[in-house]
């Protein structure tokens, strides 16, 4: 008879990190960052597990309500786990909480309720069993999960303040400069273009350009929707053989499919297909070949290893879309992927953007290497909380203000006539 | 860092224990059920993991070629150990070895292979961890797994011999004495009827029956695919509001589906749809609305849940489909229903009908109470080898003579025209 290691408290910490004015369709990155810190204490001493999730108000506040129901269960009952978060939620009608400024409202609450509480309870698991939390997922099928180099046009700095360490990119020798940056940090072997910030043609011109500068590397262009079905069907006759994928062209299931009828390559999505309900109509209509999983709002990592279940069943490809965020997340996005067989294309990762000083882990833990990062060999996720850092970075939550992600009302402060209504070419 | 527990050695063992003259469509149960314990030994001390799969020659040699692949990687690899199951089976064409008397063979052989593979290492992964196997499935739904009174037309006794313990039932009649005495012994509440044996309207007539005298009990009828669509629809019509659901009245996917357009009850399979690359197909033409799971041919417990995870996706429900089997089987089952929510139907077992004193496991393990199995709570599957009951087994496998399961064969030992053509009525 096993002894049971029960949940004693959750600890649920709002954190803000330095961002930059990164462009995207509705509007730009605020100069902060939110996300949550879930730390779950244990009965058994000294163990505990982390999450990390968004650090949207109502987010928070929903997962407030969940945390009072946990306590008490089991740290290996994540299905009891999800049923609380379940009941946690019938009342509450509010919309967004996803830090996501409006660009994906539709997962499940309780999905992205659960995940931080799944996570942690993984990190956990494998504290208790003494293996990472790859091994719990069926173990790593590759040592080194790789990420995308994710270019964004930005500002030189936000209005007011001295250029970043980036500076800014806002044509095509821009972009290609950025990426030759990041790329020369990290070692990434695919660039991902934020794109829906200008018009498509500007936005062709930098793919172009960037098949030009780095010959063989694959690319992707994501506007998040910006553009309707019949400009995307432009876009995507203009980009055949330069692009792996093109991601949300259009919005909806709908839109994503009278493009996907005429696109030579696969249509990528976070947007049209963003919760298991999302699925039967999508692949009804052959809406999109790539789903970019998201563990925070597909309900964890075991629900993600359904969807790639999914995937792999109804032959569709799979990739990993990612929000801002800090060590903890970044560390379960790589035990998932290191775990999980057809999560085969390089992931998505904001990681370049944040500050390198700012996290809420202990140095050291992961390593990035040859575009990838590590997959760590300790026990649970491999990360530790540094209470410093995040006593610092709580602090920076409640000064700087904010708190909810909203790209629009930010950009608007500098361009009052901004309009975020899309398609909008 | 955590110590790596590896697999030193694979032990498959061919057992045979004495089976009734049990009655389907294609012939007769033989007086022996063959049946493959798989004993995992690793690295580490004392810990070993336990599977059980099918009997058949074609199965043992695919096992017996995949486990020297499997010897040195981890005990949490299965990943890695299911991706060894594949390289070990590309050229092997054979047919057949599902130990399923030809009733369903186009389940892929690498998830049939990897099963009681995945079901040992899970077994490794919870003794190491003190868990019982349901904590690595997301933890226990319910304290106790309820299956269902499986109710077979049969001879009183193998020809030859004396009457076995239950008798004859061949007639409405005889399929509620045995009713009786099931549920007089196990609590079952639920009944599922072997079919396919009779013509439609006497298995219509003792469903009937024992609607009658099991007020309220949910029942099934299971013919075996016996029946054309036309009348399968007869007898959906016949049985409307008396079963909660009709399993496998007509072949394949497209029979259900005809089926299904008419049929006021949920169509039920564990044969038409018995892959996931089948499910595409039946969910576009909404062939069954229920999957009878079987973790022996859809790939373990993990892959179980993935299917569980799609059944909820499409709105489709979950049973689980039995074969005759040990106590190491009806160990995996118990603790896969017990931590899958969704898998809430009574699930079927062929278990009362093996001697009670024929296994290979330490006797007091599972409890039966109440119409299903208490999940244990040791750590892993909670069962243990007995060896010298395993080689008792082994000997009766031995001198058997039994290789594969024929139902048909020694069904015409008797009646020399009988013809398993399907549909037969």
């Amino acid at each position: 008879m096993s002894s049971r290691v029960t949940i004693k408290d959750v600890i649920i910490t709002p954190v803000a990190f330095h961002d930059m004015p990164l462009l995207n369709a509705v509007g730009v990155h605020e100069p902060f960052a939110l996300r949550s810190i879930v730390e779950i204490v244990t009965s058994q001493d000294g163990i505990y597990g982390l999450g990390e999730s968004y650090g949207d108000s109502t987010h928070l506040s929903r997962m407030e309500k969940a945390a009072q129901k946990i306590i008490g269960l089991g740290a290996h009952d994540t299905n009891a786990i999800y049923q609380a978060v379940v009941e946690s939620l019938p009342t509450d009608t509010s919309t967004g909480g996803d830090g996501m400024a409006g660009m994906v409202t539709t997962a499940s609450a309780a999905d992205k309720v659960f995940s931080p509480f799944e996570v942690a309870c993984l990190d956990i698991q494998g504290k208790l069993a003494g293996v990472p939390v790859c091994d719990l997922l069926g173990g790593r099928v590759r040592d080194n999960v790789q990420y995308s180099a994710y270019l964004f046009y930005k500002w030189g700095g936000h209005p007011g303040q001295a250029d970043d360490t980036y500076g800014p990119a806002l044509d095509p020798e821009g972009i290609v400069k950025q990426a030759q940056r990041i790329i020369g940090d990290y070692g990434f072997k695919a660039i991902k273009l934020k794109g829906g910030v200008f018009p498509p043609a500007q936005e062709v011109e930098a793919i172009k350009t960037l098949a030009q500068s780095f010959p063989g590397v694959p690319l992707r262009l994501d506007p998040n929707a910006a553009w309707t079905v019949e400009t995307s069907k432009w876009v995507a006759k203009e980009l055949e053989g330069l692009v792996e994928y093109l991601e949300d062209p259009a919005p909806e299931i709908e839109g994503m499919a009278a493009v996907a009828k005429e696109a030579k390559m696969p249509l990528a999505t976070n947007m049209a297909v963003v919760a298991f309900s999302h699925l039967p109509a999508s692949i009804l209509q052959d809406a999109v070949q790539v789903v970019l999983s998201d563990h925070h709002f597909w309900g964890g990592l075991r629900k993600s290893q359904i969807l790639a279940g999914i995937c792999a069943t109804w032959g569709m490809r799979l990739s990993m879309h990612s929000n801002s965020h800090l060590g903890i997340s970044l560390a379960a996005m790589t035990h998932l992927a290191s775990a999980t067989l057809n999560l085969d294309y390089a992931c998505d990762t904001h990681w370049p953007w944040k500050r390198p000083d700012e996290d809420v882990i202990v140095d050291g833990a992961l390593r990035w290497a040859d575009g990838g990062v590590v997959v760590p060999n300790a026990a649970g996720l491999g990360v530790e909380l540094d209470r410093e850092k995040l006593a610092q970075l709580h602090k920076l939550y409640l000064e700087c203000g904010l708190k909810k992600r909203d790209d629009t009302t930010y950009m608007r402060k500098f361009q009052p006539e901004f309009d975020p209504t899309c398609p909008r070419w």
